[in-house]
């Protein structure tokens, strides 16, 4: 089930309605996370105690499953479930178990960026993330799911990484690791003076966005984590009003 | 305001508490439709009247602009908002007009698909919608691109039309002009054996999938609107499992 972005007021009624009528009820917050609730709030919300699991413990199943083969279930994640694997895979464990399951949709961060800035949704290529740097780990499939989109005249959406214990990797960092890797490759579509729309607590009232070239966002306040952003492709006039209008793109860049 | 797919229950309880706090609601019910509500079930929720524009009302903005300069308005949706280009015109004219807009998210259903089918989210390319056929009239979009994000591997989401009456477009006809339109351009990447996802009511307690090879969907019940499908791409061992499991994929295909 969804809980949507932000804080315990992004999940939907019908979630609402799910998660108060099951017995039991079980959270992840290592695919993404709420910054505008604390637990005690959703508890409250739905009227029980909320059981937060780890990364291990999603992954092997036991917890849930074990539960929902006694009772009815809801398993609550940020933003839109299923996508994430694990989740898919503890869907179909579930279901080779015996054990009825349903998806309650939720808000996603896929659709919602798109829309805060004015974007076109059928005018975005595949998404991609940005994991954390490590030593001798450079992935390129960000920065080729990057091109490839920009080649179609396609805009990007970029999600950033989270570990374990919270925390979001950061814009300014990502940004730099994709200049890195398209200086690294030898591919000038992506560099200082691309076009880039970065958005902190989208769909929070706290919403912040900030558009314009990579190097003059390097130096920019971009708001409170979490942050995404959006790799801008071809630019219909009325997608350059809005982003003038809602994410301060400076006239004529 | 996104209201969410299928019922009144698919609004997020940000989205009932701006709407039970505006002074006057609009709706418009044109670029999509709930099939699960009627309006008078909204307006018991929201406690108020709404009052539903036709879509040249909602081009030409007047009734909406002048309530909101008065007093809070809140203007409801299908789905995610924002993402119909008369949404972000209205938006803007808003702005111009000294008009303070807020977006609220509602659960979409570019994502709500992949995630009922059990498809990984960064493996769509960009999507299309199929309008409904009319002499002289042959986009040749919606197959360019579904062939362009196969050749990358990717899956296409594919909506459908909708006329302001309220009829939907049906996912066999459109099947059926996408088969024509391959022929028609020589493209045997879609013929009657490509891999094809077909949703009914996604995210409703209805939601009925089917997945299956064109030439057999074209005879099987797909259920009763709203639809959308997905042309597969390259699949993930985890995907033709969820598939199979949740959509009823023949093994082996």
């Amino acid at each position: 089930m969804g809980l949507g972005l932000h804080d315990e007021k992004g999940i939907t009624l019908r979630g609402l309605e799910e998660a108060r009528s099951s017995e039991a009820i079980f959270a992840e917050f290592y695919t993404s996370r709420l910054v505008g609730a604390r637990l005690s709030a959703i508890e409250d919300l739905l009227g029980k105690k909320v059981r937060v699991l780890a990364r291990e413990e999603v992954e092997s199943g036991k917890a849930i499953l074990e539960a929902a083969s006694r009772s009815r279930v809801a398993f609550l994640v940020v933003g839109d479930p299923m996508a994430a694997t694990t989740h898919v895979d503890l869907r179909l464990r579930a279901r080779a178990a015996g054990i009825r399951t349903r998806v309650v949709a939720g808000v996603s961060i896929l659709t919602t960026a798109a829309g805060a800035l004015g974007l076109q949704a059928y005018k975005f290529g595949r998404t991609t993330t940005i994991p954390f740097p490590a030593p001798g780990f450079r992935p390129v499939s960000p920065l080729e799911a990057i091109l490839a989109n920009r080649r179609a005249g396609l805009h990007t959406l970029i999600l950033l990484d989270l570990r374990e214990d919270g925390t979001f990797h950061g814009p300014k960092e990502a940004l730099r690791q994709l200049l890195d890797a398209a200086e690294a490759k030898g591919a000038p579509e992506f560099g200082p003076e691309a076009l880039v729309a970065v958005l902190s607590r989208v769909g929070s009232p706290e919403e912040r966005l900030v558009a314009g070239r990579v190097r003059e966002l390097l130096h920019q306040d971009l708001g409170p984590p979490p942050h995404c952003f959006v790799a801008l492709g071809a630019l219909h006039f009325l997608e350059r009003e809005a982003l003038e209008a809602f994410a301060g793109l400076p006239q004529g860049v």
